[in-house]
């Protein structure tokens, strides 16, 4: 197979700094489409990767699955798409098409495992998929996403990854008008869902660890936030809450979340806490209780979130940066100091 | 309030045997009714509470939650019941009426808590409740349920325990023509799950650590038995489960269990390991998954159970014992040397 030589920005090692390197692009197939690549948001699980936290990394490795571009060229058989268009890829960029799972459109769980957009074993060109920080994408046109207008297209990059894997579970069990929906941790997640649970009309309760982010919730539109050392103000949401979206990735109690549900209620884990959970017995048997999982979403689903998401005029809230500010930025985000996603201006990368 | 003295078999401390004592009953209250005894199934939860493994117990006390009887007198405001009536009284015996959980018939989880056959404050007495090793019953109406007809009414009293633990989640879980539904553990819980939801239709898959129980299964009609320790086996049925009913009250490992479901699977806990459980993020978020719980039934659905039960000619497996002996039931229980429920037989309490 063809291919084209594309600068990108990479590493090749969990303890090395990422620098500009060339990779390969294929040739368009009949179905795919090219994009130039305008702009890649900084996800926790592209820091994860690089440092093989999950000890699954191959190297050279160039992250990036938070991607906005503009379509550059297109196969044959597109007919949904045409060349100038703003698109986006996410997270998804193939799936077997046949199990049950993509068949329902819910391609993050293709039983052979979908192909992600970066550090993924590649169907068309051997070794493994290159991610977003780079200089153009190409993909099957049935995993590229149509970007509806937004005010800045920059901040809606994070909605690629930050946006569905809130907005899918908050879909799921049903964010609405009259339910009261917890939202536990702010950060890139977080503050994406307390946005997106207000818009679907849900009263939103926001818990936090840090009083500074107690007034951020404030403005990022939840109705309370709650200091969840506070014992008292957490006393008085035991049993009231439809259904917590707990975006907290590090070790964290979830058993007092779970008193916080009403019966047949769900501590949603959106995260991914190195260590297993402990979770009481009590704590689920008494109100017919889930702790339960939610992983990003599918491709229809997140073509309807970015639909909802400009509608309702939500981006993320970002800190836009050069990409040669990509390792300083990483520093940072593993110190939690950012408010809330580094997207990269991919203009920024030498041609 | 005037009371009346009957004879019961109880025990005055943690570590004393049960013997026969004397317990007060109230006088009937206009919605009362009062039946005899015949027959109390033996529950776990009766082992802990007499031990006070939960640290809840008063003393004296009388156990016995799985109650058959005949009714012997009526309040002059009944009207749904008449002396000579079977009826049984399962673990629920008051509640608050009031709260959005008695409203919707879900009395399990009343918000000021339900009030328990025993060893639960006595709102009209005071003290605490005496259960079912007891010559007598009183209770309000609403609590009580009309006994269709079994063939062994004796074999019918784990239903209202054991019974209703499985057929509740079962139910809420859907279980149903088409489902593939896994039943975790064989004892008095399990071996009247496999036969629930054999009747409900679904194909029954139960998972035990014993090679004895594994036959045992098939006997009581599940249509495929593993061995949790056949690695090659449990291979087999990974992604396959709608939901498993896990009735091990002992510490184990869940996600070996959740492996096993499909997308949006719910592994259903009905024991009460006494430990937290461990619940890796992967195991949910991955399939989008639960790990759920689910607390008896309430009396409506109470009554819809014992319906279905009496229609499809289910019974517990029993093994029917004189009041005497019920010490060494007891100890045999602790053993796990049961199949799978005792019954005593009320008639054999000294009058």
């Amino acid at each position: 197979m063809n291919t084209k030589l594309v600068k990108a920005y990479g590493t090749e090692a969990s303890d090395k700094p990422l620098k500009l390197i060339e990779i390969k692009r294929r040739d368009l197939l009949q179905h795919d489409i090219e994009m130039e690549i305008l702009y890649c948001g900084i996800c926790h699980s592209d820091l994860h990767q690089i440092k093989n936290d999950f000890g699954m990394s191959a190297y050279p490795m160039v992250p990036g699955h938070e991607i906005v571009g503009k379509i550059t060229r297109i196969g044959n058989q597109v007919t949904d798409f045409k060349v100038g268009d703003f698109v986006a890829v996410g997270c998804i960029v193939d799936s077997c098409h046949e199990c049950e799972n993509c068949k329902e459109g819910e391609e993050q769980f293709c039983n052979s495992f979908p192909t992600f957009s970066f550090n993924s074993p590649d169907k068309y060109l051997g070794g493994m998929t290159f991610g977003g920080f780079s200089q153009t994408y190409v993909c099957e046109d049935k995993y590229v996403l149509h970007m509806p207008e937004f005010k800045d297209l920059a901040a809606a990059a994070p909605l690629l990854c930050a946006g569905i894997t809130v907005y899918s579970p908050l879909k799921h069990w049903g964010a609405g008008i009259g339910k009261k929906v917890g939202i536990l941790g702010i950060g890139g997640l977080g503050h994406v869902a307390i946005k997106i649970a207000k818009a679907m009309g849900a009263e939103v309760i926001v818990f936090t660890t840090s009083t500074a982010k107690v007034r951020d919730a404030k403005r990022l539109g939840a109705d309370h936030a709650i200091l969840s050392s506070d014992e008292g103000q957490m006393k008085t949401y035991a049993g009231q809450l439809h259904f917590i979206i707990d975006t907290v990735s590090a070790q964290h109690d979830v058993n007092t979340y779970l008193n916080l549900l009403r019966r047949d209620g769900s501590l949603v884990l959106v995260g991914l806490p190195p260590k297993p959970l402990e979770v009481g017995a009590f704590n689920v048997v008494m109100g017919r209780k889930s702790f339960s999982g939610s992983n990003i979403g599918g491709i229809r689903e997140t073509q309807e979130m970015l639909d909802f998401c400009a509608k309702h005029n939500i981006t993320a809230d970002i800190e836009l940066i050069k990409v040669k500010d990509v390792n300083e930025a990483f520093e940072r985000l593993e110190k939690g100091d950012v408010k809330y996603r580094f997207v990269i201006d991919m203009a920024s990368l030498p041609k």
